[in-house]
């Protein structure tokens, strides 16, 4: 059993972004809509290395998703937990973050960890540890 | 000329709610999602003394705001800036949220001030002194 019950399970799995939410140099919170995906109780993240997001969570080491529906009364879900930069065997879970963005049914061959790493691209993964506050969910 | 460009403002005017991102006491980033109005350069937020994200911006000052739409490419804007939990002269500000809450045509007649601290309603304001990231807006 894990972190994330079902109904919330289900509720990421037909919502695929949501706000990252990361602490920055100054102490104050950061946001930005990304794409997710889900896999147990960790959250997928492709970004690049670069981005101050990803700076964010080597440096502190925490992050957030904060999810919600689109349609009045607005179900919500936020999921928090320890966070990591990965670059290394990040091929399949970066084609599972892809397959939310471009909405394809299976996701596509996944790419070398060289490759990946050509274009800066690097794997943000939340450790979910906490869920809550959840809204407007059965 | 404010901080909030117009093609912002409009984005916001239609999605009546958002991420809000505060910091707790431990320095990890917390997220929940609210409704929220926007005046001029501020953005308002109706909620309870006793919240955790009332007392994070008590004690750090500072909040952000993330929105998304509903419908891809999903547009978004992040909004942040120094921030503060009113309990005076509020109750116009207030309805102009419940006026977002409802989507009424009008905001409800004010309350009084006595009569939302009875029921430790308050305030929470950002000044917005930050845009962005902000995708996919026109």
């Amino acid at each position: 059993m894990g972190v994330i019950p079902d109904n919330v399970a289900g509720f990421l799995e037909g919502n695929p972004i949501g706000s990252l939410g990361t602490v920055a140099r100054d102490g104050r919170p950061r946001q930005s809509i990304v794409y997710f995906a889900r896999v147990g109780d960790r959250i997928l993240i492709s970004t690049e290395g670069k981005r101050l997001k990803a700076r964010d969570v080597e440096r502190t080491g925490w992050a957030s998703l904060c999810v919600h529906g689109r349609e009045r009364p607005f179900p919500s879900a936020t999921l928090a937990g320890p966070a990591r930069i990965r670059t290394r065997e990040i091929g399949a879970d970066n084609a599972l973050v892809i397959q939310r963005i471009t909405g394809a049914d299976e996701p596509p061959e996944p790419l070398a960890d060289e490759a990946l790493a050509a274009v800066d691209r690097v794997l943000l993964e939340i450790d979910v540890e906490r869920v809550g506050p959840v809204t407007y969910l059965d």
